[in-house]
């Protein structure tokens, strides 16, 4: 038989009236099987934030789930998506939060049964906490309504990760675009570059999530109340904003691409008008005073007691054609 | 007990004869609530344009509006949307107008009940004074119809800010034009990003307005009569137009953007042109003169008598073979 | 009461065998109000071609036309539609058409009745008179048929105006190609982006249309015959044809604009290969020729005889290096 | 009565046992007349690859065919589209081959009845000979069945004709993409743009295509046996893959043009670079000679005896300390 | 009679029981031929890995396999379709897989009757190992289930070479960001659009097959048990995944390639401004060196016993006065 590690889960038992919150090892759960599956009106929240594929396949067999959805939670490269098993309802999805200035991404798979709903992540830390305290605080709605309630307070929590993150970026986006005016260059890139990638992930994760709310909200799905269904409405409506600031902040992400390298192309043309004014200015006059300094022998302007001041003389006049050129064409 | 701050809120009540319009405290509403509910002929408008939780959750409780509702309202990044409820009908939406030269934005709710229409704005001031005006003439349709005309009216207004908002774009963007194209900059740059932002911002709070007034014309919503559906038709396609129009415009933005960048490289290459023919036709002059200007002991070119009008000869000559090979190439 | 000025109408009355046209004013039209609501076989086409609101607003009485209907009209920036009121079709449409070398579009409503067919422009002068030679003569499919094919033949004269249109701009298209390769510069910009706009205004217009052309072959709207719909389905197909072309010159304006950026790109890149080219081998000769003008006392190459054909040789020897490079760089 | 001028037609008549081929004229056509409409197991195909409006007028009639579709034969700019009239199905498509290493298009219509196939293009020469023999030859599939599997045939023959012309595309961009990096230039920008042109003009044409093999291998269309209409479900897969084709083709094309624009930017980089390593190395080198070549009386150094060799090792300094920081910039 | 090559064929005929592989020949295949269509519990897989038209032919003759099909599986260009026929289910797809790191591509045909499998691959080799491994082992649901489980488990494994592709790709993309910040050059140019290739063929192939898994999930075919649809719908969020996948690489691309073109644009910015600043510096410094070294006879400057070190010092102020102007414009 294979071993199971002991990683401890976190087991929450709830009703209107009482509470209970501990860790559980695997046998622990095994010998209390029975709760899972009566009708008493307590319900549960099973909490696993490690991978452990042996104990995943342990739970899984506990709770009678489908071997398909056993090798989706394991599978981390999930697109995220709702289905609808004869037991239960899978859910898949992933968490984004903003950790020490980086965005980060952790799949979470959620199965909702009829009186309990498990939840399987990746590391521990979730952004979950809101919710758990409600739970705790008796009278609150959480804990009067059924699992599926639960279900749409943590998927509500899960959207508010996008709106935070989203909020963050949105600030980041004010602050480059005074940044790329007064100074454009690689560094200004490479954090538009980094932005990008990080709302084309965001747009990648959030996208079908809509389809979860809309499925959620519309369809009438197994162990979801008719009433809830409003709740999970919202969300959509919730996803459909964080959808529509995605794309307004990648849209305003290449402008500032654009701006940037059109700020670079306007220095640039900016340096090389220095550049020819000077040259332009300053190549002629010294030809004229290398023409004066050759040495051949039968040179009458040397000779010539006036021919320092005329050369002076020319040499100015060609700068002030030349400047009045250049300030014709507006380039000053 | 929760305080509340006495905010003076705005009650229209109105019938086909009867206009009365106060201002009235939330003790004052809580005191006349049965008008509310009674099935006399009048109608109420009820308007609040500040922010203030308490006072909401008070008004919310007063006509039994829905949890969710309340949090929609206070919760200022709301998508567009229009939501049935069994007493009410809920519509946030987002107001736009110019105010000093910048594109400014409301969030507002309307809540439609059977005889009575609740709106809560952010901060005072709207685009509902024409419609204001209308209701206090005795005669105007507004007055003669119910409350779901009224919402029609102010839907019209708020809709009206948009094409107003467009019509000071279009204009902005004609006069770009013509000042890129004789001086393109940086200034030029910043003043098409802003305007793009504006557009991009006026798109994503159109664009679900327009799904709000596809249902109340036609999916025979709650509290709207049948003839009312037609003029929400109305809006719609007003509304269609106004997106078309910012599509066009920021397709016409998109284009400016290019102009101003193929601008400032068909300037440079203008740049580059003078110097290179310049510096092409007189660095070769200022090695003959440089060559000249040696002081070797035995360079029989300078004791020749005819050796300097040889070189400038030569000079000339070079110098005629490269502007014609300029001409040539067609560089001026 | 009103003034209204006597703006002279164009009426049109017609059947298989009479036709009548004249000038009328609102007061003989009052006067004659009775036929227009008559079972007889005439048919009567109404014509205004300038913008009068109360003249409108009579006409309006006169032919019992919906209050929406009437703002519509007047409000100049309309979306193309189709609108079925229980007595009328109403239908709004952009007529294009090329005059002096210059895109024009004007506003036309058209609103048809079970005998009678109006229409409304904003200034003289439409695309219309192919139309009115075939109602003159006798023996037309026109005369012989309802105003719904009258409908039917001033919409195809309509569509037929977008064709022209777009065959003026193929043409303007090709004749650019040809100019930017061989001179790229500002006019070309400027002639590009003109034509852009004409082809988003274009879009703009003819995109809804195609709304209006399938709503009438398809949705069997009131007072259209079976029979004509298979012709609106012809005027739907061509409009397809329409945008279609549109979508492809769009896409070749496209092509101009990047194909004028890159051709500005590549001639800076010849011009700054000429610079280098002469730059880069006369400024290392310029350099030993100074060294040779320097003015020390004891300079051991300058006594000797051959220091001067020596100076020479190296200077050829650098000259012939440089071009060895270039050319082994294929610069040219 | 207008005159015919008698342009010789080709008339295949065919069963699965007979099959004659021969040039007919109008009249013998119109002698014939009674074979179109027999209900003979005979099947006819008549093509005319010639305009003449008079003519076609004449066999329209002949065929009872609709007054709309003969005006859409004759304009030439239709797009391609399938419709049913009571008596025939009528569809126009455009034919597109490869002359002369140039993508020419021609457009053809075909009316198919209970037992007959008329086909019009538009000049002599098409791309259906291979159909042509296997009509010829007894026993084919083609013989055996009736008019909607000869119309396959052509379609099929008429669909291989872009696979033909995407093939030949395919083999340009391949060596294209070779040329652009060893010499990026106009000629190439020139090619890229005309392909990419005929790859607008191919999607325009294919893309309305799908419409009809669509239509005629789902909706049951007139005259179409329910088994024929699996042969053009495979001609509809064959047009998906010919206008993803076309869309991986643009997709190709479009980056070719960023390489090649990025390629002669990349280039021009290369080319400043030479001339600023050499300009900046030598123009200090230069101002060193040229100070030690003026004539002022009191220059302690050119006294001295270790001016020169002085000087240049000044000069060798400067030039080492600036080839020290362009090899630390990674120029070279 | 035509001659048939004998090519050996894989095939694996097992049930839950018994498994057998043995290669076979087109002889043995038609003397056993009664096996494939008895209502045996054993299982059928056919492997043929050459093309051969001949062999494909008798095959397609033993199983009555349509025409059409026989012509799709010999057409190499065939777009990924599957198609039911009365006695199979036919689907063609595009295997892909990473080879000496090149993307190679294989078109893959499978037949699915009643109790047998037919796949037709283009040359030896395939991404099935992992699928024959399972099969060879008792016990496994592979052996347990039907032929559509087999098919299952061979689409699997080929998406997951679509997996396995993209993989190498990220990993490529990730290398490649780093590789453009410190050197862009045309060999990162080819890279990037050698990837762009790839994954433009890879969302060719991918994106039909979507529609193949979405049918075999969804429309209840022929020969797929219900219980096995859900499988199919596992590939089909699989694809999702992969076609999403595709999208985010596409983006990361295009934005590398944006990296690229400014970072070479930035550097030409670089480079131009060390040239523009030496230049400008040392040119006005030469033309003062050059002015006193003309030899004109009557230049008061060259006999003062001051004008040597005054000519350095206007040198030192001019060339100050320039670095004092590039600094106040931030030109390092």
């Amino acid at each position: 038989m294979e071993k199971v590690k002991s990683i401890p889960m976190k087991l929450y038992i709830y009703s209107e009236k009482n509470y209970q919150e501990r860790e559980v090892t695997l046998s622990q759960l095994e010998s209390e099987e029975s709760i899972f599956h009566s009708t008493s009106i307590d319900r549960f929240w099973l909490n696993l934030d490690e991978e452990d594929p042996v104990l995943l396949k342990k739970i899984c067999e506990l709770f009678k789930i489908h071997q398909l959805v056993q090798e989706d939670i394991l599978l981390k490269g999930q697109r995220p998506k709702v289905e609808e098993y004869p037991h239960h309802l899978f859910i898949v999805a992933k968490m984004v939060f903003i950790q020490n200035d980086v965005m980060k991404m952790e799949q979470i798979s959620f199965i909702l049964g009829e009186n309990y709903l498990l939840t399987f992540g990746e590391i521990e830390g979730d952004v979950f906490d809101r919710v758990r305290q409600k739970l705790k605080k008796e009278g609150t709605e959480v804990r009067a309504k059924g699992v599926d309630f639960l279900l749409y307070q943590l998927l509500d929590a899960l959207v508010e990760g996008y709106y935070r993150t989203l909020e963050v970026m949105g600030e980041k986006i004010d602050q480059m675009e005074e940044g790329i005016l007064s100074r454009p260059g690689t560094e200004e890139m490479k954090a538009i570059r980094s932005l990008k990638k990080d709302l084309l992930y965001l747009h990648k994760y959030a996208w079908p999530l809509r389809e979860i709310s809309s499925y959620l909200s519309k369809d009438d799905p197994l162990f979801i109340n008719k009433e809830t269904s409003m709740y999970f409405f919202d969300i959509h409506s919730q996803l459909m904003e964080v959808i529509d600031t995605i794309e307004t902040y990648r849209e305003l992400l290449a402008g500032l691409m654009d701006l940037s390298l059109s700020s670079v192309s306007y220095r640039l043309n900016e340096v090389m008008k220095v550049l020819t004014i000077i040259s332009t200015i300053f190549i002629p006059l010294s030809f004229i005073a290398g023409v004066y300094g050759m040495n051949f022998k039968y040179m009458p302007e040397l000779e010539s007691r006036y021919g320092y001041p005329l050369a002076w003389a020319s040499m100015g006049a060609v700068a002030l054609g030349m400047l009045y050129y250049f300030k014709k064409k507006k380039w000053f």
